[in-house]
């Protein structure tokens, strides 16, 4: 593809050549001729300076500011992470899975699979379970009784969905569902997760909700649409997440816990108690808000020498009293 | 079933209608005409006074005070959770599993695998390794060789179980295994479970044990009975937990950790050392009383505030010296 | 195997008889007659002296201390978890899988897998994979496409490598993946983990390397040689992790970050911005040094009492005040 096609493409202002041929798009540390490097990084710019590519995707101030000074072509972007991704797409299209069930996969009877729907090497599909139209469930999957996986949502190899539930009572812990799980529309749940199904409500995953590898969601939980969990999270039972709200790396959310829409959680955080208020940033566990952890963080690093101070004042203070 | 017949069976008082048809249990948000809801949480109380349902769950103290209030009738419970098992099992029976091995499986030449038991498809039984009467062993999982899995255990969908262990010594890290792992009677591991075999000793879960999705259990590990293991838990080789112990979710413990029996650890603790004391509980890394943490949490929100007053005392203390 | 022929084998000095025949090792508690215990920690220096076994693998300062206090036979090792290690090796030969695919393993037909490697039952490899000489891909393990699997690498039960990643743009988060992963020679990955294919780059894993179970690699990750990553880790995308560093069990690094060489990251530990300094050693989250972080967590605890004093002092400053 030409340079100034492929800036039409991305929507990128192009300094520099619009006749250059550019056939992929790579790590700007190992392009080279024909290649396209993406700068979406502090990392990438010291590279960037000294690099073999035929044109860099970069933001408009890298641009604005630097953009004389590198040794190729640049195209720069308002949104530089969007233009890579059509980058990606103009360069390296992708074939669709060929629709179909697997001959080594193992559908139950009164389970229904879409003509258009993928379902890979190894899949389990349960009773009663439906796979929507384009849907692609990955090699290995087991999907439990009374799961739906939504139009053109996506399971990850290896995933679980619709096993029991881990469930607490007074007499210890009981594993247990009823009811299913419905994976919405243009989900996309990652490599060996677990969603369980629930026990008075289905489990739902809204629409264009985005799931990471490895992560555990527990059974009664719903998840509004647009929401994001990162690799590792543990959502334990009955929790609610809200719309467009996004869950950090390897946080964990206590049972009945309500988080509201547009939340963000940050890695690692516990969350204890319900985040009420919309767009709330948290932190920490149990987790607070997320500027105040920041400077509780910044203090701790330095708590040895406040209680030195401390002392120091004790001291002092005794010694002045007659 | 008529509403007196379920109070009886799930041990509950009922303040209602002993005639009203009830056919299954769901949320309180959910519920509607022949619905039974479930009041578990604070939550639910607020759902409570506005639902549809024909009757709820609730502890006995609720109804004491708000019975009268409620749309609906009320079954009041002394011990909630149990009487939502119970309504559970009454009115969502379950049927088990068929016995039998499916023809996807792959089970060892030399392994048993009794005529009680379920092996799921895609499930590999390794060399010498015994499954139990009334065992599940869920779709995809892989057991290793000299895997026992006791009367009754079930092993969840994806779980590997007696893979070899992760073993540091002075060259590195070698990977290795020569004893197997006993999954004791009634034990439950989730799914995508890892439990390593071990070194020195058989890994062992003790009868009763219920272990949740997405747990590492290394090498040489001895579960006591009756152990809970929240999703995302990892236990460390050599580690022994006592009877009755609790691990919330995602907590970590070290190697050759020994926890003793009853000790509750905290969600996200990093237990680093023997907890010897039964009962105990700890949270926090590195772990300690969890009553401690939990006032050492509450301050550490106010680190900024505390060194900002410690600053003004310093200032004004050395303005009074001459 | 006579005991003197053990210790020369294990390079272990022996104090008591060298004509005593041994079988096996295992656990000092469990050990009898015929048996190899292994003290490698304070708990089986108890365990030590009032043990059954024929020998006891020990290091030369607890033999030199305690040999004489010992019931058994000792064998004195300057290195005792490589004696151990070799110790299994000589009593505990394991036989090596037989090479080949099993007839339920899914093999694209433009992949390549070596004749002396072994692909387990229900074993998926994509599209121009290539698994080398002497590899093992365990029992249903996914391989993607552009996946290779070094000269005697080892790829665990149940785990992903070659997945989509998660990839995180100006409009979300988009699942994507347009490169490969490249699992270098000798590099053992455990189970249920998940390496994700990179997106501007090869996902690498050095030679030597080992990766625990239920860990997570992100896209376009570079790990260098013989690095450690402990059980339940998070490696987001992007990140670099030089040669011989150790990710503690359940850290989680950033994305971008790049940790160098000999790093050591605590278990837990959240690593939020470049850690330079080879073999620097961090803990916590946000990241920071080991030593700073154990001096501010021992300060923790007792951090109430520090308000408390505090509170006192100005207590005392006011009153002092006209």
């Amino acid at each position: 593809m030409k340079l100034g096609e492929l800036a039409a493409v991305i929507g990128a202002r192009l300094v520099g050549d619009a006749d250059i041929d550019v056939v992929r798009v790579c790590a700007v540390a190992d392009a080279g001729a024909g290649d396209v490097g993406f700068v979406g990084h502090a990392h990438h710019r010291v590279d960037a300076r000294v690099c073999n590519a035929s044109a860099l995707i970069v933001d408009v101030d890298f641009a604005a500011d630097c953009a004389h000074e590198l040794p190729c072509a640049s195209l720069a972007a308002e949104r530089p992470s969007v233009a890579l991704r059509l980058a990606l797409q103009a360069l390296h299209p992708r074939n669709a899975a060929s629709a179909g069930v697997h001959a080594s996969a193992v559908v139950a009877d009164s389970a229904t699979v879409s003509a258009s729907a993928v379902v890979g090497a190894g899949a389990v599909v349960g009773a009663r379970s439906v796979v929507h139209d384009g849907a692609v469930v990955g090699e290995n999957v087991v999907l439990g009784p009374d799961v739906v996986v939504g139009v053109g949502a996506r399971v990850g190899p290896g995933s679980v969905i619709g096993d029991d539930g881990f469930v607490f009572d007074d007499d210890g812990v009981a594993v247990a569902g009823v009811y299913g799980v419905v994976v919405g529309d243009d989900v996309w749940i990652g490599a060996n997760v677990c969603v369980d199904r629930g026990l008075l409500r289905k489990t739902q995953l809204g629409r264009g909700t985005r799931v990471d590898n490895l992560v555990q969601i527990g059974h009664d939980v719903v998840l509004g649409e647009d929401v994001v969990v990162v690799a590792g999270v543990g959502i334990s039972g009955y929790v609610t997440v809200g719309d467009g709200a996004t869950i950090g790396g390897q946080a964990g959310i206590n049972p009945h816990v309500r988080v509201a829409r547009g939340v963000r959680v940050g890695g690692q955080a516990g969350v204890t108690n319900d985040v009420d208020e919309a767009f709330a940033v948290v932190a920490g566990t149990p987790a607070f808000a997320h500027h105040a952890w920041l400077k509780a963080m910044a203090r701790l690093k330095h708590l040895d020498g406040l209680e030195r101070r401390l002392r120091a004042l004790e001291a002092s203070t005794t010694k002045e009293k007659p």
